[in-house]
């Protein structure tokens, strides 16, 4: 079908046009409710009026930018890579992936599961909640994610056909590479200039060539090294939860590329709410949860992908009996552990790039008290360079929450 | 045009019946001859009766491996990587690059520039022939070759399109993953089993778990690293030389990879002729040559290289002004002394490989002398070890010369 953007005034005709939607909602009327807080594209709920359970989120991708509008073009091809991730995440993690019920790569458009009892995981750190499943879930999800579609578990052909599908997602993939890794650190129109302005911080960042050529050899790791699917944009606002479930949502920003960087993205985002809850509530049980969840979450990954692995015989790297198993298994420990060290540094350009850089996160641009904004700011920026300089020399995971809580 | 497997008997009215080939040789009578070393494809030279200058090679793919025979099946689009890989590196080298006069992708077909004044560069070397503008023209190829296709020159969309060019040229990468950096260093079925067998070198090879290990490492890096566009089968069999000229051909192995894989190639093959020289004619002055020119080669890929980047003021990687000059700079040197390690691992690899996996060099495997095969497969086994376990500590092009002639 030719591409067309739906209003809320033909969606529902559009969708009770297809038999699987139809059927799903049966004769129901169906009210429409637009999401407003998509930055990228346009989502609705559908939800019928006589059983709030039967909900859908449709959700479609418009030729620009939607929170700038028609200005800032971006191909609305990006909701293709959206979809096939989606798919290829939801075979190995169905638990952990909104069910598909319709996708139109040509509409730009998919039709998923409705999260009616889940929030945003980044509201729920700021608000000081807890989630006993989390870290357990989360990590779970990424060493399902990273390994399966990696060079570890797959063969040659699998991996270079996996490439193939992602390969093109050249916009989203140019949009990290300009905003976590280069105009953050520099300036930039794009920036919070009204915050970089006389602020001595962001002139020692912006100057701090040491921690910028750190910065480039990530992103250089970045635009070069196709480890395995990524996400790519998966911060705490990329997982809806409960404390009985935790989804991945929003996987637009997928391609093919370093393990550590989605890793990475979670770490900076659990340190940017222990930021916050230092700063601005001084919960220190809580600051402590978050400590432990990061913990948990590191921990939990690197043994899961690390059994995944010894579950696996074969694949385009091993080939039964070339190594001894002694020294197969001190391979897999140096490889996981550079697994750490970059998701150190990347988690480093991660929080780094939040103070000045375009679109700040809440826990730390949201804070109204200027002077504790400034003082959140300044830990951020410590922990982020530390990050950065010091990943390569990350043994454990207890060098991780060293570095976060021996602030200098 | 539909896929035809061309014959001595047909080829001449296929070549006649295309507009520029037939202006190419005019009314003159055609000699057809097959040139029988082929590894992979059936190569022809067409020539006029009438006048020996005017001549033509004409290779074509066929769907299975050439010298073993439909038994081997590799798929024929292996032709269509060449061609783009002769195309893209003759952008940036006409000089070193035959010229196409022809190509079909459907027919798996290229005819291309005879040449009949030039010999290949690995026979030369082995007679002990002096080049004296080899290293200048291959440094001056590789450098070209690798840095205008990588991310220090192109921006985001292009390189991704180049990945795209190449990225399915699965069979003969894996070729790679598994004849340069598995089944020589294990027992395996492919290997020179008449030698391995109650061989002692054999014997500790495949046994040497810290030599494999960091081999896994290397291949990995082989797999999933995509810094620019490689020949990706370098050896001086790809060369074409003679005085004056310098050729590069057969690049079907063509793919995005890391930098130091050509270039570590190159250096293999230039050790194993120097082991050659060293072992069987103990032509002394001829070493010194062999190692200048390894010399000469490695400074000048790296001078040339580091000059085009220097010439560049923006690409995927570097926006102006992110960092200063100095840092740059500092930034480069660390970038390519990088490469140099991997080069150096890479022909560890290659070297090793040789001695007792498919496909041997003539200078080791040709050896007739029993005693001083041995002598030469030890010392290249030797350097191999030491090019893999040491690559990197690799500080200069010094340190590789020193590992080559500190034999321990």
């Amino acid at each position: 079908m030719a591409y067309d953007i739906l209003t809320p005034q033909n969606i529902v005709s559009y969708i009770l046009a297809i038999d699987s939607l139809r059927s799903f909602f049966g004769t129901d009327d169906i009210s429409v409710d637009e999401i407003g807080d998509g930055n990228l594209n346009y989502v609705y709920i559908l939800k019928s009026k006589k059983d709030a359970a039967k909900a859908l989120i449709v959700k479609q991708a418009v030729p620009y930018l939607r929170c700038v509008g028609e200005t800032f073009p971006l191909s609305r091809e990006r909701m293709n890579y959206e979809i096939r991730a989606l798919n290829t995440f939801y075979e190995r993690s169905p638990e952990f992936i909104p069910k598909i019920h319709y996708a139109d790569e040509s509409m730009s458009l998919v039709v998923m599961q409705y999260l009616g009892k889940h929030i945003i995981l980044r509201h729920g750190l700021m608000r000081g909640l807890r989630y006993p499943k989390l870290a357990d879930d989360v990590s779970t999800y990424l060493a399902n994610a990273l390994f399966y579609t990696s060079s570890l578990y797959l063969q040659s052909d699998k991996k270079r056909e996996l490439i193939d599908r992602f390969n093109s997602n050249t916009e989203l993939c140019k949009l990290t590479e300009d905003f976590v890794f280069t105009t953050a650190y520099m300036e930039h129109e794009t920036n919070d200039n009204k915050n970089v302005k006389d602020n001595p911080l962001a002139a020692e960042l912006f100057a701090d060539m040491p921690f910028k050529e750190k910065v480039l050899c990530l992103k250089y790791k970045f635009m070069t090294q196709n480890d395995a699917l990524l996400h790519g944009d998966l911060h705490t606002g990329s997982l809806m939860v409960n404390q009985d479930e935790t989804y991945v949502i929003d996987p637009e920003f997928a391609f093919v590329g370093p393990f550590g960087f989605d890793i990475g993205a979670l770490l900076a985002n659990f340190v940017n709410a222990y930021i916050h809850h230092t700063v601005v509530t001084a919960d220190t049980d809580y600051q402590s949860w978050l400590l432990e969840s990061i913990d948990a979450l590191l921990e939990g990954f690197l043994q899961k992908f690390l059994r995944l692995w010894d579950q696996t015989e074969s694949s385009a790297l091993i080939t039964p009996g070339f190594l001894d198993d002694a020294t197969l298994s001190s391979f897999k420990n140096d490889f996981i552990r550079q697994i750490l060290r970059d998701t150190v540094g990347f988690a480093g350009c991660k929080m780094a790039r939040r103070v000045f850089g375009v679109a700040g996160v809440a826990e730390i641009r949201g804070i109204e008290d200027k002077e504790k904004r400034a003082q959140a700011e300044a830990m951020a920026l410590s922990i982020a360079k530390r990050f950065v300089m010091e990943h390569e020399n990350i043994g454990s995971t207890k060098d991780i929450r060293d570095l976060i809580t021996d602030e200098r």
